[in-house]
């Protein structure tokens, strides 16, 4: 089949890779539709020792299953893969399973590929009126989601958000949802005008205000963002930390006890919700949409995908013959 | 009056500090028993720029006040003297005021002294059958407690408490009442004593499990005790940082995002459950006085608390001629 192939860091487009021989349990997936996420760029820059297909973010449909039920259906998937057994899987935390592999990330195949073979237990399947377009973000929607599994946005909160790019766009649209007073620091000028076109007022980083804010997110993986956050939390304030920095920041953490401020680090997040919102229209991610290229352009699409304030950038599976 | 003095981080024993002159809303309180804590110690080694009378654990007497029904009262009182406007204080968050003063600490003379002006607003009665040594500890009690205002600590939790110095033994205590599943890192043998005394499970440093613990408390002030805290912690777990740190510390916060770890940063915390807890019994905090001093002798009772895994060091005031 044809994929993606990440080796050394280094991305190619290879038609040799063998289709993937379901396991008992998993389903064949043909991949419709395929985002890249800033972890799928980190990894071609060493944040992960990972070899082989990329990807973990998609909308595809099955077209065998064990249970034939599934067959023709179209799915989105969890990215994490687990054993069920371990202790943070027994407390009802399996995206932090100790054995855990990660669709493209860690010890399973991605999804930049024509086919892959999954879980059926990560499986979900996708409302009909949710557009490949929109349901390929269900995957960044939940994680997006999971800052109000972890803290609890008041109606009548301040919230600022640090950074809008492809996570942060979706992190602005669920956090207005809560009627909270939201407040995004934002330069681009594309990513400005999708908020503002939802109505969501947006701020350089020179207007932050200092210590007032309830709730302050950073999706701007930048020591910089973090460093604004800490500045706009009030006391007794929350600091939820949505992407990851490169290397490791130096903080004042007496200031922290001092303000006895809360930082939270959030990751992935839960499907049902996601797809509830996407399937309701509150949430529509698609303006975020920068760029769709054929699998086969893959590389440039990346290309695309690194250039700062790229948006989403998707990659587009072609129709198997006789399949569809 | 008698009083400590601190001036350019020198301590010294005055006697011609003139009396307080209490203000509107102030009462004179004459301080019977005194503690010295972390903070003290710091500020004689430039923590915070302060001058004058330290001190702002202790108990006393109200000597004068407008509303006669306090004179002769025994009293603790809460350190943050606030204004009642500003937005912390409108919020319920009046230790965090933004134009706080603390006694001892920032703006208000503190209590190693004869006596002290302190605002009615901050006095707590103190029951009659809680005596001095006990009634003491109020304020640091608070400050434990305040772990459990912030973080909802359940009864099957497994707790691990680093460090159990003058605050740590108190906060050891209060987990405890909690009926969770408790160990405390402290390789001191007085306090390991003082904790085993109280069934309390103590291990050293080299025996903390990697990444099982619900909720883990740094009160070491050291960043070997974060780095031990972070070790120890469970995916999604909370780490709830106690006492202050020297200087900034590195923080890996990609991995406080990989594994969703919650930090929170404490420090003062609610006088009346404090006081509850020590009128039932339930916190006995009197086995941590390691010993008294005249207020004459204190410079000597600060070079004891300096000493490495020294306790609760007290200070006594004597009885005023005339009064009492």
């Amino acid at each position: 089949m044809k994929t993606l192939w990440l080796e050394n860091q280094t991305l190619s487009f290879r038609e040799d890779v063998p289709d993937p021989d379901p396991q008992a349990g998993e389903a064949l997936v043909r991949v419709r539709l395929a985002g890249i996420c800033g972890t799928d760029l980190e990894m071609t820059r060493g944040y992960y020792p990972f070899t082989g297909v990329p990807g973990h973010e998609f909308v595809g449909e099955v077209i065998a299953a064990e249970d034939a039920d599934w067959v023709g259906r179209r799915v989105v998937s969890e990215i994490n893969i687990t054993c069920g057994r371990c202790a943070p899987c027994s407390m009802g935390n399996p995206t932090h399973c100790e054995r855990r592999a990660v669709i493209g990330i860690r010890g399973q195949p991605g999804v930049f590929a024509d086919l892959a073979a999954i879980p059926l237990a990560n499986l979900h399947p996708v409302p009909d009126s949710v557009p490949d377009e929109a349901a390929v973000f269900t995957e960044p929607l939940a994680a997006a989601l999971e800052i109000q599994q972890q803290t609890h946005i008041h109606a009548d909160d301040r919230v600022l958000l640090i950074g809008a790019g492809r996570l942060g766009q979706l992190v602005a649209q669920t956090l207005a949802l809560t009627g909270c007073e939201l407040t995004v620091v934002e330069r681009n000028p594309k990513a400005r005008q999708l908020l503002e076109a939802r109505g969501i007022s947006v701020i350089g980083p020179e207007d932050v205000p200092s210590r007032q804010i309830d709730v302050v997110v950073d999706a701007s993986g930048s020591p910089q963002g973090f460093a604004l956050a800490r500045q706009a939390v009030r006391p007794r304030g929350t600091l939820v930390i949505k992407s990851t920095y490169t290397g490791e920041i130096q903080v004042n953490f007496s200031s922290i006890v001092v303000d006895e401020i809360t930082i939270i680090g959030s990751r992935c997040g839960p499907f049902a919700p996601a797809l509830r919102l996407l399937e309701s229209g509150r949430v529509d991610p698609t303006p975020l949409i920068a760029a769709r290229y054929p699998l086969a352009d893959g590389l440039t699409a990346f290309a695309h995908a690194k250039q700062p304030g790229a948006l989403k950038i998707l990659l587009e599976m072609m129709p198997l013959k006789g399949v569809v």
